[in-house]
């Protein structure tokens, strides 16, 4: 996590990796931590945050699910009763040894994702069917220890919410599986203005102990793919390693059907990689922080203006606050307005609203787009009814310039060396023969992985392994791409 | 953590501790952990939590302040750098010294509360008196390991908020310290329903490194004290620790001073204990996870009346989900209507409203006062309306039930060995010396401790201290009390 300030932004085309590692300073949204590969999230990037938990949280809750809290410390002997889990996970534990002045006697992890903890519990609450399905989630901090870190996208510690749910059956279990991944989707699309391609993932690829892994995998404007969510069908394998039995509506005894759901604060990097452009953030309408900044225009020292201008700002911030429109009137003094003008372009508000003496004449305001630049002059008695309308205007346009991109940079191949140079570009849809070492091979010599089959996409019926040659081990073309 | 289920629950006269101890599962309100000292909060605590959260978190935002997140890991140097601080807080500490498979440089502590963290941050971002104040909070677990626990009075991990301000003058800072005291005391009695005194802490039971703790002391229903939230002044203390440092106005520099707030799980503890009876818990109606709870009453296999009697249940609940009631219908079946009306008098639901056929006959809906048990007929047409006043009305009778309860368990001793006696039912109110070593006799006497110093409340003006006569050292007489 390199930290620049002195220079210009990097433009994307230049040097997409540190326009990001740049603009997610310049434009307040973390600072470093003191202990490696942590950050501190700033208000402008936890308020992104914020609106996010709001929104997914209600779509939860919407389909029955309910929140609550599990301990953050794991005893170790957990992690070992799932073989796939402690492989994947013991690696990236942070570990408790000390606590109260003394040795523990058992070493405690700090929760990597909670799977284990949760399952010891659910053996307990679980005894018949009638206790099922349990539907809950939490909105927590895990930490995993990786050694390549940057801001959002892979830090040790993060905050997400994980949700665990137990079925009473494997059809059930699916179902839920599928639905919190369309849940992931909708969110992405609808509130993220995030394109995203949902899929299963290959088994090399799957969460440590899961039957089935599906992801949602979006774009980011280097043509690199971004893991944003994923959902995970674990069967009975957490049910047989912590003992969630219950009986059934025959009175015998069977295990749990489980799965686990999470979506973390990575996804605030799919907003700024998906979005930005070479003059910084553009924020998601219906997340950002602030979706209209109002800035007042007058002289410095002219005080009849700047009570003229002040009193009808405070005004159209009151009726767009109204409306349910989040405002900022930028109303510091000593600070030009070109200088606010860039750091507001900067940070991404989607709408700029100048007032000024001469718009005062005139009985208008200047609404600016973030995205096209336009400007047009609306009425001040339109002001509070315009910039609802811009504002979906902007999420609409936003998804589909984000759409736009994505398929101009996704590409069929007929031969191993066309993928070859197509995966440099973005997504590329290929058939592959399913074996793992095939997979491996394919990521050694291209750097790209296999991020999903589709759920919806090209059919691979009787096409042949992109690289092997060997018959497609999919019904579907898989979407290979270099990723985060 | 004692967890008992099959006996009936225990009266608060025959034993407070264990009706305490016992109903916090019986409502199901958390679980044991698997670590010691740990809790699971379950759904119905949970949302109690969240509540608090949203609407304390509201008061925040109108008063100026964002939230943020600052890493959980803390360097153990950073403790030392403040001496009264890591006095404070290093036994307690729970320390990460192996993480991704290796020991580490530096042993890490989990954050027991950020001050240091955060000083070590602002010393970055304040430069000159532009950036301040700086208004900041954040929602977060943080851990204490403490030897005698119980659920959410004492935890080794715990969820609060910790609020964290940077001022230009003391001044200012005394007044934020000041007016968080009072948006707790407001948020306590106007959402919790829970009175409290607010008083500043003697030297002894000042927060470690402050200069001055202010407190929020309520009273439970066996008399005793609990500390509710607490509001602090650091002075330069932290300033100089960390160098937070700034260009004041004639352009010299000086040191920021400091604020720090918080408010736990402790409250839910708060409110199970000043308004619980021996049926079990009584939620205040502006943080219950359900307000109402509607009972559809019919004969097993009664189809025809089943229909009617659903019929009417959904519309009612509709109705009253739009009014903004938080409804819960308790559809479930093979459970008799006793038997759910025990559970959610236990839970605490605020109102219960039945509808059976021979209401429907009438027209009417009967509304249940959990806090009275008074019943009433409401005709159907009117439930929507009835039902937030009937809410508001609760929440004050709950607010002036708690407020009696209070002053006839509160007394004024004429002698130390009044105090004594007195003191073992309620609160005292005693003229103090001021002298740490005379408080820790008292306590060590009596177990009372000073719980504050009211800012309202009886004058000490001429008074001696109530255990050793030396003149008091107060302007007040000081509240003493037994405390959880």
């Amino acid at each position: 996590m390199a930290k620049m300030k002195a220079k210009a932004l990097p433009t994307q085309a230049e040097d997409f990796s540190a326009w990001y590692n740049d603009i997610v300073y310049r434009a307040d949204l973390v600072d470093l931590g003191p202990v490696r590969g942590t950050m501190i999230i700033k208000p402008y990037g936890y308020s992104l945050w914020e609106n996010i938990q709001k929104n997914l949280d209600a779509m939860f809750k919407a389909t029955g699910h309910e929140n609550l809290y599990f301990p953050m410390l794991i005893p170790m002997s957990f992690f070992q009763k799932e073989a796939q889990h402690v492989e994947g996970f013991a690696p990236e534990l942070a570990v408790v040894t000390h606590a109260g002045g003394k040795e523990l006697e058992e070493p405690l992890a700090i929760r990597p994702t909670s799977e284990t903890i949760i399952g010891e519990a659910y053996s307990r609450w679980v005894q018949s069917y009638r206790d099922l399905p349990l539907l809950y989630n939490q909105w927590v901090n895990v930490m995993r220890w990786e050694l390549r870190t940057r801001p959002f996208l892979r830090t040790t510690e993060f905050l997400w919410q994980e949700g665990h749910t137990a079925h009473a059956t494997a059809e059930e279990a699916l179902a839920e599986t599928r639905q919190m991944l369309d849940i992931y989707a909708t969110f992405a699309e609808e509130f993220g203005a995030v394109p995203v391609i949902k899929g299963e993932k290959t088994e090399g690829e799957r969460f440590a102990g899961a039957l089935m892994t599906l992801t949602i995998e979006a774009m980011m404007r280097d043509g690199k793919a971004l893991q944003s969510g994923t959902s995970h069908y674990m069967g009975e394998n957490f049910a047989r390693a912590f003992d969630i039995t219950f009986n059934d509506v025959n009175n015998e005894q069977a295990y749990a059907h489980t799965t686990s759901w999470g979506l973390s604060t990575r996804f605030i990097g799919a907003i700024i990689m998906t979005h930005g452009d070479d003059k910084g953030l553009i924020m998601p309408p219906k997340l950002a922080p602030y979706q209209v900044v109002v800035l007042p225009i007058y002289r410095a020292n002219d005080e009849a203006a700047k009570a003229g201008v002040m009193a009808e700002v405070d005004a159209l911030a009151a009726a767009l606050r109204e409306q349910g429109v989040r405002v900022k009137v930028d109303d510091r003094e000593g600070l030009s307005p070109g200088r606010k003008f860039n750091e507001w372009e900067q940070k991404g508000v989607p709408l700029r609203l100048e007032v000024g003496p001469k718009d005062l004449e005139q009985g208008v305001a200047q609404l600016a787009d973030r995205l096209t630049g336009a400007k047009e002059a609306v009425a001040l008695g339109a002001v509070a009814e315009r910039v609802p309308a811009a504002l979906a205007a902007f999420h609409e346009a936003l998804l589909e310039r984000a759409r736009a991109y994505r398929d101009e940079h996704t590409y069929d191949a007929a031969s191993f060396d066309e993928f070859r140079e197509r995966v440099e570009d973005g997504f590329v849809y290929a058939p592959h023969c399913g074996e793992p070492a095939c997979e491996e091979a394919i990521q050694e010599e291209t750097k790209a992985t296999a991020r999903c089959i589709p759920l919806e996409g090209p059919s691979a019926e009787g096409a042949v392994c992109i690289r092997c040659g060997r018959p497609s081990g999919y019904e579907r073309k898989v979407v290979f791409a270099k990723a985060y």
